[in-house]
């Protein structure tokens, strides 16, 4: 696939999907969003991947949606035509998930299945679906001249991109709530204090970090125990209780524990070397993975 | 509806609630639960009222449940009569919800459903359901003076008012358990630390300070879109998954969008102006919402 | 019953369970843990018991599983025989519970259900199975010395005893994502900082100070007061809506509060003196408890 508005590059174990319209901010379109969503399936089928990091080209993350088509940018039918749109003939809306889905939303649920650790670098600013993206990454590292902004309610919409489930979970409800009820731009020492990056970053420093955390992550873990440790954590954290942890964990460290990462796990951390892991991501998950059932709208 | 244990005033987009009985340290009583609900029932309605404030009058903001049955004080079946309690001829108890239901909670969820963001201004002791009716709120100040406790434990009681839902959504569970295991009344400073409060201010900021956050989000914001976010993040929350909150965003983005303030939204963006929108809390509210199912008790 | 690997000293409202195999940096094994789910049915049915402390004897708190086994060590078919294992005849497994499930989850199950607070106190190293036996617990508390690791991507299996649940619960996502991708080990300023412990203390301090926060709790607090708090909240952490806590809280409200407990609860405040409570956790639990459907693998 060849991309136009993200670049993808793999460089060793760490995959670096940049987002790539530089002249507009790297504004989000329908375009990037299937463009990241295919890099994500490039990343998970490639075994030599241990880790992604995104950021931006330039001096900005993603400056949220292309706002080019002005007072038409979220009014979804008027951009559609009248006869693709959810409105029927009646007037009446078809509020059917498969009419009505949010773009953001597929990006965000892509990157909530990645069999892979995803970091954002966060150059710069990084608003509406800029910022919304992030949340289902797994860690956000920030350049001292990031700026953030959940816009939503200045904008006369609400947060997307599934941001009501993500948000809270990253930052507690209160936070969340005052940036988003605000709808407040502030900059990497907010967001630092607030929980939503774990560090910052001198501009140059920023890249660098990033990747030496995917350098520990990739050099000293097993990838399908990463693949399988990222899922059961993320999916878990909405559970009722921790006996649907305990039920599944259950299976799973059965059927890894008899699997040859195991055995090597534990015989190069007795033998005081590296480990060299033999199980891959495409071929040795375990045999009940996925465990879920199937999202209709994956 | 005249109130005689709360105030109600309205000045410019904000509402003030302050707890009115300053002999009693604004103990909590049957009245003022009634009086808090209708209050919040007139800022829903009430299309100028863009954030509601709530403190108490003189040095305390509630002192927790009135304790002037002395002994009877929790016992409802002695305070209501034989007749009218839970308590069966039997002996036995109806513990239906409509038979036991506790007032606290009847106030943490009837400001759970507020349309307007919440914003508790501490300015004393806030005890017992003092304490607990600020965790529904969106925002919790503090006055160096203000004094916090959990004191269920050390009255032969337990945590009220959804509370144990609510706390460990605002301070996490650890800090939740330890204070409500230890039922310790704790300073600012401690509140501050633990996540309870956002900020801690003079006693002559602390009005000003809520005022002036209540400002921003009226300012700047849709009055619509703050009402669906602040439902949205709430009601997310306890979510299982993030594609819970993909389907419902998905809805209230396509509605939203094509709204008129998402076009006022996006021009006055475009045009640097701030931005009029027209569509109002009590007729604009998307076309399903309320999406949730009806709460029997509500 | 007898303790081989555990020790159980109750001394005044404080019981210690001390993890005690010292030559093996007390490494956890299926002996240890039938111990220590005996241990906490030994406080629970106690009633002079108000507190559990959970430490180490010598200088680790718990090394993690027993590695002795070498290559064998997470393989149970290998461990157990062919015949007493998960595998079928024909080379399919049998992943119901009964046949898989894991031990580690079996002790925070167990911890889970404890009518007493509970107490890490982490004396020196905590990994694997040694620090995630401890997210079930109330408080950790650390000494200078302590250090940390969810190292099961670095052993090529995945987090247990159902942490995937509890470990988001005390530290959020973005902390619980990093440390368990990465499988880092790391000591007692980073487990504060990232919200694992709640303080550190120098080694001598350590203990001290753990007994000093069971004794805040059982000088002040109703012990059954205590025992449903402490429920009330893990169990309402994971619940979707504060209507859940609601409808438990009105029935534990009017159940408490009709007790001899509230009733000296309230009088011994007003009256400013210690309150001595009539009830009982062994006798005297609300008719409704437990309120959860029985959990079939308990």
């Amino acid at each position: 696939m060849t991309f136009t508005q993200i670049a993808l590059e793999i460089d060793g174990p760490v995959a670096t999907i940049t987002l790539d319209r530089e002249a507009k901010m790297n504004a989000f379109t329908g375009t990037m969003m299937e463009e990241m969503i295919a890099a994500f399936d490039v990343t998970d089928a490639d075994d030599s991947v241990r880790a992604v990091i995104v950021t931006g080209r330039g001096r900005a993350f993603c400056a949220g949606a292309d706002l080019s088509a002005g007072a038409a940018t979220f009014d979804y039918e008027k951009l559609a035509g009248p006869k693709s749109g959810p409105v029927r003939e009646d007037g009446s809306v078809d509020y059917s998930h498969e009419a009505v889905r949010d773009g953001g939303g597929r990006v965000t649920l892509r990157i909530f299945k990645s069999l892979k650790p995803v970091i954002a670098a966060v150059n710069g600013a990084a608003v509406g679906i800029g910022v919304t993206m992030q949340l289902a990454m797994d860690v956000r590292m920030a350049s001292e001249s990031a700026r953030f902004g959940f816009v939503f309610a200045r904008r006369g919409i609400v947060p997307e991109a599934g941001s009501s489930w993500f948000l809270s979970k990253l930052v507690g409800l209160p936070q969340a709530l005052e940036w988003c009820m605000s709808g407040r731009v502030f900059g990497a020492e907010e967001a630092l204090k607030g929980g939503l990056v774990r560090s910052v970053h001198a501009a140059d420093d920023l890249l660098p970090a990033a990747r030496a955390l995917a350098i520990e992550i990739a050099e000293n873990t097993s990838p399908v125990s990463v693949a399988m440790t990222r899922q059961m954590l993320w999916r878990m954290a909405g559970a009722a209780s921790p006996w649907d942890a305990h039920k599944l964990d259950s299976r799973a460290i059965y059927a890894r524990g008899r699997a040859g990462d195991a055995k090597e796990g534990v015989v190069s951390f007795l033998e005081k070397r590296p480990p060299v892991y033999p199980d891959k991501v495409s071929s040795d998950m375990p045999d009940f993975y996925p465990w879920w059932e199937d999202e209709v709208y994956s």
